[in-house]
């Protein structure tokens, strides 16, 4: 048996869930929200019991991790430290280097933070996260687990722009997407549950949460998927824009007099998406109440419906057909109006829904109409328990 | 009978052709070719024949227009230049304002004028354009044909990005679309070949040429197209990026260090697309010819038929299904190649062609298959036609 505990850590959060392996037993999980430098709280649950810690005061990632340790004894969650033996981190941007999670060294480490060309925002805070974790249990095994990686199996094709060759080689201009432990993850359950091999299925997941993509996963491998270069390209997200016509982005940093690309990446990624369109809220449980009131919380979330729709239908051209749409990440695993919304798409690849499975429950399941010929499946994600299996796997 | 002349105004060259009215036969057609300003040639075709005459000097647009008015009468296309009634010019934007044709008055010009913000190549020149047959040929009614006005029936969960509203209302900011004309005849074509009320019909038409766009025709609407806020989005070209997340643009700006965004658009307009990714050629039969032995050749090629493809997907099921797939532009109606490369991906509505019918002829014809539940059609456009008809129509 080993304890192992999988860190994500984001710009303001630092997100953990602690397993036995190979078990698959989740011990513990939490959340260190640091919010905005001026205070930070720390939650802790196990069981059915949840612990708070809250600070009036900045509070330094290293701390914070030394507080999390303290609780985790405290409480009984571990007897000793060393009972953890693996911790994996999420990475988000692998490059064209790694093509599946890798132990850290010295070297690697290095290596993703050069990597944090294609993702400033991350990867760096990451290495400083990683180098925290190996000074304060230094016996662990530290594994990255890269967003990107799930996705390397795409060909040319699909990952290169329809732009200069040369700027793919030099600049390393291309689609690396995201997601891809949540999507690797959900591909396995749902062939399990279909009870057919991953290696005959072609499948279309569809991650919605704040940020969302789709993925066509082709016989077990990423075939294409629709974050780019950046998780700001594809379907239309929370504050993202997704996808938008290169020329009207420069001609509305000429319009707003944008002083540099920052601000105007700043409109894209923050102010863009479900909170741009409506003008009210980037929340779609708060656009759907709003929706009778206000005609462009509706127009917001019928916006993004269209766009998984649209993504969801260039895969199943691009697959020559599909055999099962999955649903996953908090959008598509709790909202059934959403659900219901996109599915109406579907008839005629037969892909339709049952609507007394689609709004009951939150488990995985299969939410198909009786005489579907292609299953439709809720599918929670679980990205910190694929990660806790790839540390395990190289201890 | 009334003789009507169909002006296509380019940015180095001059389009034309003459028909008579109602009977939509073409009596004459031809080009100037203003060339890189340092000569010009000016061809006429009629019946079986051919005339060319060449200038090794500068030749305004004026010259050309007079010269070829002499050329119409010396060749006895016309008895009288006052047999032409009706003058229709190509205009590329026609925003928000224009949903069909209009008799071009003294405020129509000045309008299309100020829509130059959207098509700064093309509107100008128009204007210059027919000002000038209106000074020469005062008799005629002068006629602008759109090619945004089919896309006007766009929905706006279609025409819109998921950025702020304002950027709409403000900078109209939102997708126009392009070969409407071009898109528009060809689906009426369509309903007549087969004998079925366009009213009926969900299609989709790739107008697949030097610029390529794919628009979804819901009865007899435009419900999306491919090309957004200018031809560059959307699938990729000859020359076009397509599309491309917004922030490898603003990466790529940096590290090739440009100075203004006007050379960003210039490599996404003139060196990107086929001509980009392969390095060699823009010309797909050139492609074709280089793909045995440059592997690029191919890699472009395929990345072409992959963006087709994802697009009609995409808007087959936006329509949840699809009753005929058609093929027209310079590529769409002459590489039987390429129809055939795009075609492999939609046995799974039963679109499948014969490959008999798919690689005889260049006419307007019937490509499916015997057991296809879907058809695919080669329709060769006729945007002159159409363009006359629509002046007819206002006369």
């Amino acid at each position: 048996m080993a304890k192992i505990l999988s860190v994500n850590l984001g710009s303001s959060t630092l997100k953990w869930r602690l397993f036995e392996m190979p078990d698959e037993k989740q011990i513990a999980s939490g959340l260190v929200d640091f919010f905005d430098n001026s205070k930070a709280e720390i939650t802790v649950k196990f069981g059915d019991q949840q612990r708070n810690k809250s600070f009036d005061k900045e509070l330094s990632l290293k701390d914070a991790i030394m507080v999390l340790m303290d609780e985790l004894k405290r409480l009984k969650l571990v007897e000793h430290l060393h009972e953890i033996v693996g911790i994996g981190h999420r990475v988000v941007a692998g490059g064209e280097v790694y093509k599946e999670s890798v132990v850290i060294t010295k070297d690697v480490l290095q290596q993703i933070d050069d990597l944090g060309v294609f993702a400033p925002l991350h990867n760096h805070r990451e290495v400083g996260g990683i180098e925290l974790f190996r000074q304060l249990m230094p016996w662990t095994t530290l594994v990255a687990v890269f967003d990107s990686a799930f996705h390397q199996t795409m060909s040319a094709e699909n990952y290169l722009y329809g732009i200069p060759y040369d700027y793919y080689k030099k600049y390393g201009a291309r689609k690396y997407g995201a997601h891809g432990t949540s999507v690797r993850y959900v591909s396995k359950r749902t062939a399990k549950f279909l009870k057919r091999p991953l290696k005959d299925l072609r499948l279309i997941v569809m991650h919605l949460g704040a940020g969302s993509s789709i993925t066509a996963v082709s016989h077990g491998k990423s075939l294409d998927t629709s974050m780019g270069f950046t998780p700001l390209d594809g379907v239309m997200m929370n504050t993202r824009s997704g996808q938008i016509d290169a020329s009207l982005v420069l001609y509305l940093a000429q319009k707003l007099k944008l002083k540099d690309s920052d601000e105007m990446l700043n409109i894209l990624n923050n102010k863009s998406g479900l909170l741009g369109v409506s003008g009210l809220s980037d929340d779609q449980r708060e656009l759907k109440k709003l929706a009778t009131t206000q005609p462009r919380a509706q127009l917001a979330l019928d916006m993004y419906a269209n766009r998984v729709i649209k993504f969801v239908g260039s895969y199943i051209a691009l697959m020559n057909g599909v055999d099962a749409l999955i649903f996953t990440g908090g959008v598509g695993e709790n909202s059934f109006e959403m659900r219901a919304q996109i599915m109406a798409s579907f008839s005629y690849v037969g892909a339709t829904i049952d609507q007394a499975k689609n709004e009951s429950g939150d488990k995985e399941r299969d939410i198909s109409a009786s005489d579907a010929r292609v299953k439709t499946m809720v599918v929670p994600t679980n990205e910190e328990l694929m990660i806790a299996r790839d540390v395990y796997a190289r201890l």
